[in-house]
């Protein structure tokens, strides 16, 4: 068996910064999260053996962080001075990565599902994908000669240095690696991001994987997920008020913890809409920007220099991150659309990771229930949204969700 | 200094051929050679350093060969038993390749001559092709970055990639590398023969570079070249006559030491029409064919089958090796035109072994003078003629040569 996964710092940034969170604040809340491909007409049980995963799973639970990597976690100061406190950093040196449940259901689908307590299980996420997409293609190039598979990576080098060359137009324009979950495998992922600094360091800002970040002295770049906002409702779970309260209590805790370092909202949990209802004034004021994950995001760019300015906000001084499915195509076309407006970034995953020949899985691990309740993400695209269809139900009522956009995910 | 010549195996499996003929024979007769570039506009001396063509030339004139490279020498009989008789064998084990002169010109034009005994000087061809060719190309990327150089390598595997898949649609083309003296560089020259050994081994039939043909176990290739015509035409350098029957005197001697295994004829150094009317009934049945290496390949194919059908020689037990500026396009056109009517194959050089993204240069070294005349070539081309003005205006005179096609020599 040859490890794909040989550092646990090999995962997104964001674990970090959500793990501290949770371990300082509900480190004993249960919790399930749900590997889930969104891509029809895989059927991924048959394409990977399951034992593979199985193996690289448990090779991850034998890992734990090496001096130097707690040394790099422990000087983080990017967001926040020593972000990340000595309890938690021990914590996680001696973290035992917990147990899984994974089989093969009748359509060929892979359950792969992890319980436990969320301080510990919240690591799985990226660390689960970079493995399944890893074997994945390794199963797909199985038969392919020595050759064929150089002229892969050679195709994967003409289409980076394509979208070198036109990002290099706009040399306004800043992007993020956001790609490890989506890699084709951890090694072009490295390759990747070793180009990307060294052709055009002043665009390309940093990667959301902490091992890469470390290795190459870039900046760990992250946000927040969704599973903030889903953890939080199971957490309050109740009345309808409560659930809806928990969105708030969730933003309200987060800029306690990170200040303004950290304060990139993720909108599109409940719809982008509900999020500017709720989202106060204060906090338009002080955090830093939104980032976009689902939907039109030259709509809800116009959104939300509608919504800074009626909260007599400057939007100038705001930032946007788009991150969902970009392209060299569609971020130079929102680059054009805003970049005198508002500020604009990118993370940009998997066709920044995974843009070869073959193609790419949309795959995710998300959190399905949260202290014994269901959990649900609505997005501002169904075809995104999770969750029980009871409980999907009920949140598009709480939450006053009235979007209707489907379409369907390629990556 | 990095050598680029680390083996004197590195050169063209002909030279070995004809460097025995001329050991055998004429060992003592005075020659020169002279290198030329074809391609217009392009300045030579400007791009590439005078001082590192002379060390890398220099450092070839240190190299002898290792007991190894004799022994797959003296081993070769994939043409006649043990064609290296052991006295030339030892020659050339002992061989210091001669001195040269090495100047620019006003027009900045590199000024490359070989003179001395035909046996000695011989050998520098294809040597000193490959070191031009390659310092030419590394001074093109002097300022490229890393990965702008990986870029190119991968368009190039692109490019490879390609060739292989549309000739494994022709299973029945059979083809050989002879790209040493036009190659991008002595690495990728041995890359591309190492994947097409691996990819397509009942196609890829061999490499005229001895080197690679010892390392992989390929077969060496090679017929001979314009030089046994013009050389023996300075042997037999007086009358008219004299200089007409240079040619048959040659085609007899070859066939003498080689017999069939290395009959095929090169038709084109005072064009094929003469070509035709001095080669006789015998030799048309004896000969394995023929080699075309300028004008147009259909025609000349053409005119072969109507040559042999006209002598009683079945064309179809006959070969043609086309070598004249080929890429894949015009192997397919050629091949499907004659592949039922004749036997063909290709020995393909530059496009092979140069097909990257920089434009490849048409340089030569050719004999300029032999036993103190000045020699010619006529070809089918004139843009490939060669040779004083006066002395080619006799020599077409002397071959009845009517040709007039001038096409520009890309490669």
């Amino acid at each position: 068996m040859n490890p794909i996964i040989t550092s646990l710092l090999d995962m997104d940034f964001y674990k970090f910064t959500m793990g501290q969170f949770a371990f300082l604040r509900y480190p004993k809340i249960r919790v399930k999260y749900a590997f889930k491909n969104r891509t029809k007409g895989i059927r991924l049980a048959r394409a990977i053996d399951l034992e593979a995963i199985r193996e690289q799973l448990n090779h991850v639970r034998t890992l734990r962080p090496t001096k130097s990597e707690l040394h790099y976690l422990r000087g983080t100061n990017e967001y926040q001075d020593r972000m990340f406190v000595e309890p938690y950093l021990e914590f996680f040196a001696n973290l035992q990565m917990s147990d899984f449940q994974l089989y093969a259901d009748k359509e060929g689908n892979i359950v792969l599902e992890f319980e436990g307590n969320w301080s510990e299980v919240i690591y799985w996420e990226t660390l689960a994908l970079s493995i399944i997409n890893e074997l994945y293609f390794q199963s797909l190039m199985k038969n392919a000669s020595r050759f064929q598979k150089e002229t892969l990576f050679s195709e994967g080098k003409i289409r980076l240095a394509r979208k070198i060359s036109l990002l290099k137009q706009h040399p306004l324009i800043t992007f993020t690696d956001f790609g490890t979950r989506r890699r084709f495998s951890r090694d072009w992922q490295r390759y990747v991001v070793e180009v990307l600094a060294e052709e055009m360091p002043g665009q390309f800002i940093g990667t959301s994987n902490t091992k890469l970040a470390m290795d190459f002295g870039l900046l760990p770049m992250g946000t927040s997920a969704h599973e903030l906002d889903m953890v939080m409702s199971g957490v309050m779970h109740g009345s309808d008020d409560e659930i809806r309260e928990s969105h708030q209590k969730m933003l309200r805790e987060w800029w306690d913890l990170y200040g303004q370092g950290l304060s990139i909202a993720l909108t599109d949990t409940y719809g982008t809409d509900f999020f500017f209802r709720d989202f106060t004034v204060d906090q338009a004021r002080q955090w830093k920007g939104l980032r976009q994950d689902s939907g039109d995001p030259i709509a809800f760019g116009e959104k939300a220099i509608e919504y800074y300015k009626g909260k007599w906000a400057n939007p100038k001084e705001k930032l946007l991150i788009f991150s969902d499915g970009l392209d060299t195509e569609t971020i130079i076309k929102i680059f054009k659309h805003f970049h005198d407006r508002i500020k604009v970034s990118f993370g940009w995953g998997t066709n920044l990771t995974n843009d070869l020949r073959l193609i790419a899985l949309s795959l995710v691990v998300k959190v399905t229930e949260s202290n014994g309740h269901g959990t649900v993400k609505l997005s501002d695209n169904l075809a995104k949204a999770m969750g029980r269809p009871e409980d999907v139900e009920r949140f598009k009522r709480i939450f006053g969700y009235t979007g209707a956009e489907y379409t369907e995910c390629k990556v």
